[in-house]
């Protein structure tokens, strides 16, 4: 195509909401009229399920649960008036915790106010607050957030220097469903030891956001923590951000959380529209389909070309990847389905990859996210009549132009300004266009099977490493591996009883191995504690 | 394969340095013997070519130039005694400048020292400084690091409001080869602007690492910046972080950058053998080559498991993509090659994608980082004999078995401590691997052809601009985009016409456009300033 017919096509697809300002442009992914009408009956059927979600359906077959995160945004739709009550109350709990947390009315036990918080959960518990905080919190937020979001003792570490003497002022905030996500409770377990090290009653400084009668909910309570938040089972985590989970952390950093929820409410009505070309979420769909034939084969690359956007891809990167990558469809059928999502921000990338994606495998699209407003205040020039904002938005417009002559696709999104109504809606935007998605390859976007097994896996990992320790220290001379993995019943785990052993010695835990390490079959194992 | 023969393979391939204590577990990617023994004959190629290379051959055919990263590590390898000198020189002269600061002898015209870095440069010029500043940066450096790395109007205004009070002890140091980077260079001018309006002295601040007689280099000068630190047209921006660009900066934050040097002497040094079993790089090149068929069929995911490392994945995004993302080979055929590379860190990315990699498409290669230090200082347990580190192996060991159960396949990268020695290893291990994979399948690693087309679409781009803006000042009433465009000469660029006004109206540039937004056609532009 020429560039004639390149900006007629542009405009036969441009999708522009007036109210949001959002454009979608899907004109240079490779499709044709004759594709659309072949997708236009799996569209129909994906437009009837997700009208049924919205009503109550059980969405997610496998947990035999509804799927309800679409009513946060609007209570009235909620099935039930008890939902629709919930909802309402828990979203005025928050904002009223927030106000008190503000005011001083909630404060740390020695007086003044809370000047941090601590937020610690894993996956869907802090990729949305992440993001948001990163897209959205002001310059000065009345409480500055940190992230434990791993088990790793010296990230804790970190984190916890970074805080510093203000730890008695900071606000500790333990988000998991179960509360048996160990990420999430190694984190607290160690926060909390620091606080009580330091003098500091644990209880007078965190709130729960958990579920019903969870351990979690249990701890707090017993413990009389601050305040307790609910998640319900029909939100999953990476669809949590509209709930008590991101709401928490927004407000309290000082974002708008109501506009947040009006965005999303506002882009959730004009994803319910059942015309493909009028429902920007279906266009997004279309567009992955056609790029990776509704089999994945390419992968979607995220670029927004504004910093504060950084985090967008990761957020994604679960929100579809955990969505969309299942082995089965919903019949039961070997599918081996999923998008993999990566991507930081432009121009900056333009700088580290964008040679492959030009030159390169051509196994990608590209998303462009085009924010129109470049700063708040005034523009300053660095040429004449040129700004830094001038010169990100050439290089995106290069970019595209010069992936696209080499046959890379692309979709560009672009909206006004990054605030809190334009970052709810691009989270319900992408909720929808992966629910619909879902609906197009037949798979159950709402359930996380393949999780499971990596962590029964490292439960035996652990368990296995509690059987060695017990025999170890009943153990009286250097013993080989084959040995000691043999008297724990664990013949057939030696590479992982080896590893376990590894890991213990370097950390002077007690083990002591000996030998030729580039031969682990050779190795001594020893307790000289004994 | 049950798991005995699985350990017994794991034994078979493993890779063990006890001078740095790296292991490397290739033994979860699917090849075979005669697979290797058919690979011979390609690897003995790549270590000769690599021989070459660092003799002084020119590796770089397209630009004539020489490849010397590996001279920074050991000098002594340089071609010539002035080569030689000069990087010896500007090691001493850049421990020089870290000392003069830290003691206050170079310091603020106002008095006292210096607190802060902010460090304008993009791609090369900041990936390597911010890996290395989140993985070995002390808790309380001397002196804490900011980044510009893109030319984003509300980001740069960001960093500087974090920067805040602090300006005028703040140093600056501007990182561009040819001084021509718009991006470093718009950052530049506009951090020149806001230490001018708070009547601050911008040379006496600054400082540059750039290329001899750039324009940068003259600007320094002329404006008697406090120093200048040489760029070379013999290490390439991917792999500069062991030259002055990476050195500066982490030695003004208190990393011993000499360790760093001495961690990638001792990896060059192994990595220079020419047996694949006994090469640790080889390793790496024979698994890439394994499991993406020489064709980069499958993605890197990079995850590490510490967070102090969260950051490797960004920075081998570009080693790798750049370096290997080429549409020619040397012999001109095309080839389009490439691998893609994403990830985070673990356990924290098992919440994310990991459902995607065990069950959905299997597009993917995992490498693992383990580290085996948990933390500095004593362990907590969280429960008995079990740590929150335990818990990090675990997850790391349970997914490596979850996802080789579905064939899904891995490398292992074992390391002792994240410090300055592994870290400069690590980065030497995969600038060679980079090389042999290069040499393996024939292409030119130290090129970027790619990125020219993208550069000129976006001058091109600012260009029409420009002439839009002109031909408006010079329009009285208002005028179709196609009547604009057509007095431009631009007619087929209505598109980027479009595009350039919509965000020249949204920032209230002078440019008004009216009409539908849904119909880009039918919008008029004035100039209402006339």
């Amino acid at each position: 195509m020429d560039n004639a017919q390149l900006w007629q096509r542009y405009q036969d697809w441009l999708y522009y909401n007036e109210e949001l300002g959002f454009y979608i442009d899907i004109s240079r992914i490779d499709f044709d009229d004759a594709f659309v009408a072949q997708m236009e009956p799996k569209f129909d059927k994906a437009f009837q399920d997700i009208a049924a979600t919205e009503a109550g359906a059980i969405a997610n077959p496998d947990e035999n649960r509804m799927v309800g995160h679409y009513w946060l945004r609007d209570p009235d739709l909620a099935p039930t008036a008890e939902l629709k009550q919930d909802i309402v109350e828990t979203q005025n709990k928050i904002i009223d915790f927030k106000e008190k947390v503000h005011s001083g009315v909630i404060c740390p036990p020695s007086g003044g106010k809370f000047t941090d918080i601590l937020s610690i959960g894993i996956g869907g518990s802090a990729l949305g607050p992440q993001f948001v905080a990163q897209a959205l919190a002001p310059h000065n937020p009345p409480l500055k957030i940190h992230f434990l979001d791993n088990t790793d003792p010296a990230g804790i570490d970190k984190v916890l220097t970074e805080i510093g003497d203000r730890l008695p002022y900071t606000l500790v905030s333990v988000i998991s469903k179960s509360g048996g996500t160990p990420e999430t409770r190694n984190g607290m377990l160690e926060v909390k030891k620091v606080y009580e090290d330091n003098g500091l009653d644990f209880s007078a400084h965190a709130f729960a956001i958990t579920g019903k009668n969870s351990k979690l909910e249990a701890v707090a309570k017993e413990e009389r923590w601050l305040d307790i938040f609910p998640m319900r089972d029909w939100v999953g985590g990476r669809t949590s951000e509209l709930s008590a989970v991101g709401m928490a952390a927004a407000a309290l950093q000082g974002i708008y959380v109501r506009d947040m929820l009006k965005g999303a409410k506002m882009m959730d009505a004009l994803t319910r529209k059942s015309s493909i070309k009028e429902n920007p979420a279906a266009l997004l769909a279309l567009a992955w389909y056609a790029a990776g034939h509704g089999k994945g084969e390419k992968d979607m690359v995220i670029l927004p070309y504004k910093d504060s956007l950084l985090l967008f891809s990761r957020y994604l990167q679960q929100l579809i990847m955990e969505s969309l990558g299942k082995e089965k469809d919903l019949d039961g059928k070997t599918v081996n389905q999923g998008i993999a999502v990566y991507g930081n921000k432009g121009s900056t990338d333009q700088h580290a990859y964008v040679q492959q994606l030009r030159e390169g495998v051509n196994n990608f699209f590209l998303t462009f996210v085009e924010v129109l407003e470049d700063r708040e205040g005034d523009t300053v020039e660095v040429e004449s009549n040129i700004s830094s904002g001038d010169y990100l938005l050439g290089f995106l417009l290069g970019t595209r132009e010069a992936l696209s002559e080499k046959q890379r696709e692309s979709i560009t999104i672009t909206i006004p300004q990054v605030n809190e109504i334009t970052v709810g809606a691009l989270i319900a935007l992408y909720e929808r266009a992966v629910g619909i998605y879902a609906s197009l390859v037949n798979i159950n976007a709402y359930h996380q099977p393949g999780v499971e097994a990596g962590k029964k896996a490292a439960a035996s990992v652990l368990d296995i490493q509690t059987k060695l320790i017990e025999e170890l220290q009943n153990t009286q001379t250097p013993i080989s591996l084959e040995d000691l993995a043999s008297k724990i019943q664990a013949s057939d785990r030696l590479e992982i009883a080896y590893k376990i052993l590894r890991h213990l010695h370097a950390n002077q835990r007690g083990v002591i191995l000996e030998g030729n390490f580039s031969n682990p079959d050779s190795l001594k194992v020893s307790w000289p504690g004994n």
